[in-house]
């Protein structure tokens, strides 16, 4: 069992560190950790925010442990030269196509939301983001236009197959779940949109046991506010999917407990190859300091087990000890509590 | 004062009738009307959602009061001849490149919802999104590529003079209001974005007065949940309006109270040529019943008076008057109560 961990800036090293503990301390065969730099460190370090020697890792590992990128220093620089570059090359390079963010208020924690307790208590939800396409791959750039003015561009684009297989894999999540799949896009407007809602409707044949609503960007996002837990797996485009599942995690209002998994189609001895990261970013105003909450990416750990190590017992032992540590009242400065990065680590290993 | 009034599909009509006689009682001067059809209604009786007519009877007015579209029978239309493309045609046709959206919390409404009361009371926000351009009006269709595939594509872009004007027009807004403007885009991954960053950077400096902040659209997504009352002005791109401006009314959780005024460049003798509409859409479900709320079309045409025809005066007797009969415990069924469209109408008409 091969992980490539890349902590990354900020706190990315302190919470990542914890995760690891908590991988070790499960006994598993023959695991493998190598250590790679990515972000603002490697830029750095290397002149890159994702040097060859990190992607030769991640494409020789079964699965990546990825910490969190972005440092203010790097705010002037060029756009290829931004801390953001690692993960959206790691993306495109590793071919992770779906990004699985599940939302889910952990009980108890229904005060920590904007959403009034008994509309955040409902919320569990799974979003699954298309993470390969659409105007964040599309040509891109700036260019004059015959009166002089700039004019920026970007193309948003999504081919037939590139559907197929989210919605495939969607709707097969959705099996796992409630049975209801709910697919966002603007196809009141876009082309790309229309195609998009075109080929889910066509793979939605292959599942008549899961309930497909269409649903239009604009209407999603009231309806992630006004009643989230309507949903149970929602499906959508790159740039959609962006928005929403930061405006669902916003929702259950404890982003420092939300894990994420970018699954891609390489098949390992295991299982699927695949990233696992924090829904955070890299919080730089508290970096160093043992304040950060670990329990995002202990969690993202076990979406590892699971997706692709095919360990279900051992994800779900994780995910079970992260709860009972937050039913004892074990909390992170992010929840109001004190706990540091380090004594959650020990109160999640002490109960697994 | 030429108003056109497109009643439009739904409850459009009956929330219209309303707007017009609070129009009517204010004993304009000169005031002449002139009714025209959109949406549905309009291609069962043209064949076209925006006809000929309506389109001279729009450009001929000083502004329009427009109700809403939208029929689920229009659902199986090619996309040309659904109810929508009447509204964004007359966006484009007329010019109307901004577009303006108050979200705030009336008093005794907190509850309404679904944030926490003391989150919601805080909100009182002006979304000011540009309406002319982004990866609504470019080049768009549906291509096979080369091995046989259908790929659906939409070409996004911004020129410099488009983002500047919206620009201008959202400092104005925020002199006007608490001095802070936060711009929202994707600059780390969309060349438009970057764009459209460093114009709204260069039009500020003739703000010194404003406050200047820029956020990505995924954190803005997350802090409209989270703290909306954070916001003061909130200027974006026609595709990130869309969606947050829906966000946002939907925090306020009175949609039914929602006002929003889109303004073109031609000036009229009287003030700026408009369109004024309900934030809400035609609900089919309950038209033709009565039931529908008549306010946010009531307050629609305050935000006319005051932006078309320079009539602060009567725009803020009308906002008081519908404040007063909240505040006296008039609700429609969008608020729990069971006041009638008519009912509404002349609880308002009373407080004039
Ligand atoms: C950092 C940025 C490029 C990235 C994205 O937009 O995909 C981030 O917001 C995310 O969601 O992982
Ligand atoms: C109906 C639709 C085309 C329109 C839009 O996307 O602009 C609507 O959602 C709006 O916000 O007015």
């Amino acid at each position: 069992m091969k992980i490539a961990v890349f902590p990354g800036d900020g706190i990315g090293p302190e919470v990542t560190r914890e995760a690891v503990r908590v991988l070790q301390a499960l006994d598993l065969p023959e695991l493998t950790l190598f250590e790679g730099d990515v972000g603002a460190i490697a830029y750095r370090r290397h002149g890159r925010p994702l040097p060859d020697e990190t992607l030769e890792m991640a494409r020789a590992a079964d699965a990546v442990l990825f910490g969190a990128v972005g440092d203010p220093s790097c705010d002037g620089l060029e756009r290829h030269l931004r801390p953001e570059q690692a993960i959206l090359g790691l993306r495109a390079d590793l071919g992770l196509f779906a990004n699985l963010r599940p939302a889910t208020t952990f009980a108890g924690l229904e005060g920590m939301s904007a959403l009034r307790p008994e509309i955040a208590a409902a919320i569990d939800l799974l979003i699954v983001r298309e993470l390969n396409g659409d105007v964040y791959f599309g040509d891109k750039g700036t260019r004059r236009l015959d009166d002089g003015q700039r004019q920026g561009w970007d193309m948003m684009a999504y081919a037939e197959d590139e559907v197929r297989r989210i919605a495939h894999l969607a709707f097969r999540a959705a099996q796992g779940r409630k049975g209801q799949l709910v697919s966002v896009d603007k196809a009141n407007v876009l082309e790309t949109s229309q195609l998009w809602r075109d080929v889910v409707g066509e793979v939605a044949a292959d599942y008549p046991d899961v309930a497909l609503e269409h649903m239009y960007v604009d209407n999603a996002a009231m309806q992630l506010v006004r009643d989230p837990g309507r949903f149970d797996v929602i499906v959508t485009g790159n740039l959609f999917g962006d928005i929403l599942s930061d405006q669902a995690s916003m929702c259950v209002g404890s982003i420092g407990l939300l894990a994420s998994a970018s699954l891609g189609q390489r098949e390992t001895a295991f299982g699927t190859f695949g990233l696992y990261e924090p829904i955070h970013g890299s919080a730089p105003d508290i970096a160093g300091q043992g304040r950060a909450n670990p329990m995002a990416t202990i969690l993202s750990a076990a979406m590892m087990l699971r997706h692709s190590f095919g360990r279900e017992d051992d994800a779900a032992r994780i995910e079970s000890a992260v709860a009972r540590a937050l039913a004892d009242g074990v909390r992170g400065g992010d929840l109001g509590g004190d706990a540091g990065t380090g004594a959650i680590g020990d109160a999640v290993l002490e109960r697994l």
